[in-house]
């Protein structure tokens, strides 16, 4: 008998080699699969699934997993309900200060953290003027060196929302589609000078940001015009000359479900559309 | 002949002893000494002045200073208005990541940043639920182990406001004033969950907002009461109850100046009634 728990969690990507588990790397997924059978006393590993799979150095607050745990567990006396907390402030104690398990509880039936989202939202930060860094978000924001035209990328950036083949914007994984639908994409400067590139979608391929905010970077410092980035969607594989932004500027922001009523539905359609090898992150 | 500019610079005071030069240690005063002439070509010091001399692990995001720059300087050939822009630009190129010179510009006649200021306003933030945690904010925000009751926080501090002797609240310095004009006291909670505590006065004492943090916590995960807090003013010396918080918390947000026109007076003013030794940050 085991019983599914969620798991809403944030970290600072920069010294993680990603989500990913890889043998000797620090990897987020491979801290917490080494945490989680230890600080519950168990014997068998502990797998966890996750909604959003970062690459190296990039970062997330709004980030979802899922674990199934054995319900004999030393936690399980309670039941569930109460192995959630348990958990919770057991990796408290031991986790990393750059990895936050901010919350656990007892997963809605069918609730898979992969397969049952319906769109991930990140957001890319970016200066372009020593006037607005702040020393104490750095680890979280990367560098423009020229002035960017906000309004313009905005403008620009409306052509790549909808269903469209993002390939000229994804690293290539074999038998894998680069088909996604974008929901919205918003360019915008905040009061102190930040500009925040905010994209939702059902989900992302890989690298998928990071390509489309240095596009709208392309834009945004007058090197490219907006028809440039129009032609892109139109390119049938991956386009050199679209620049990758580094990772410190990315977040995963926020992962979104669908009631707990239609979960098992969606994650039964998700997984025949993308169980393939290198499917959506 | 020389010419004073207004330095306005944020950092993550987290590697830094503080601000005020110190033989042997890392200090914000102490590396924009040591980088201005170099970057300017100048043989002679060019001490640096500043609004509000923070303690060691204590941030700043709108921190104010000023230096006086001779102005046949390497700088000076297009006149005291270019050598602003132009030492901004060199800084960064060699200024380590935690330190950040946002702009540097002719000083208005009679300015000087620490006696022509006439507020100070600093901002304390604190965790007290793993749910609020952000691991990409971690430098700047303290945790409690309790959770906090902000309404009766902020209740409690408004016996505060006004003009008192802070006495309680601060480290004595021989022949120092410890009477304070606190302008505003409001604490809140952010909509992620963050607590902050947000002072502004026409200056402070040394370590005075840590201990008024650390007292209005006392009252907030209810350990004290509010008519302690107020009993707190009418002490003559620093109380040993109340409790110093740690300074990763603190940032100094902003500071005020008044019109350019009353930049002269205002400075005369302050000196005259603050320039005794340990006087006020």
């Amino acid at each position: 008998m085991t019983a599914r728990f969620r798991l809403d969690l944030a970290y600072d990507g920069t010294r993680f080699a990603g989500w990913a588990r890889q043998p000797d790397l620090r990897t987020v997924q491979g801290e917490l699969e080494a945490w989680i059978p230890r600080v519950l006393r168990l014997h068998e590993p502990t797998p966890v699934t996750v909604a959003g799979r970062t690459d190296a150095g990039v970062h997330a607050r709004g980030q979802v997993a899922h674990v199934d745990l054995p319900s004999r567990c030393d936690a399980g006396r309670g039941g569930p309900s109460e192995t959630g907390p348990l958990l919770a402030r057991r990796l408290a104690r031991v986790l990393p200060d750059d990895l936050v398990v901010r919350r656990v509880s007892v997963a809605p039936d069918g609730f898979d953290a992969r397969f049952s989202a319906v769109w991930r939202r990140y957001c890319y930060r970016l200066w372009d003027a020593p006037e607005s860094v702040d020393p104490l978000r750095r680890v979280c924001v990367a560098m423009s060196r020229h002035a960017l035209d906000v309004p313009a990328m905005h403008a620009a950036g409306q052509s790549l929302v909808g269903l469209h083949d993002f390939a000229a914007f994804c690293r290539p994984r074999p038998g894998a589609t680069t088909i996604r639908a974008l929901h919205l994409l918003a360019v915008t400067r905040l009061p102190d000078g930040t500009v925040e590139v905010d994209v939702r979608a059902d989900a992302f391929c890989h690298s998928m940001v990071r390509s489309v905010v240095g596009a709208l970077v392309a834009v945004g410092d007058g090197s490219r015009a907006a028809a440039w980035l129009d032609g892109l969607l139109r390119r049938p594989d991956r386009a050199g000359d679209v620049f990758v932004m580094a990772p410190r500027g990315l977040t995963l922001e926020e992962v979104g479900y669908p009631p707990d009523a239609d979960l098992g539905e969606r994650a039964t359609v998700a997984r025949s559309i993308r169980s393939l090898p290198g499917g959506p992150l």
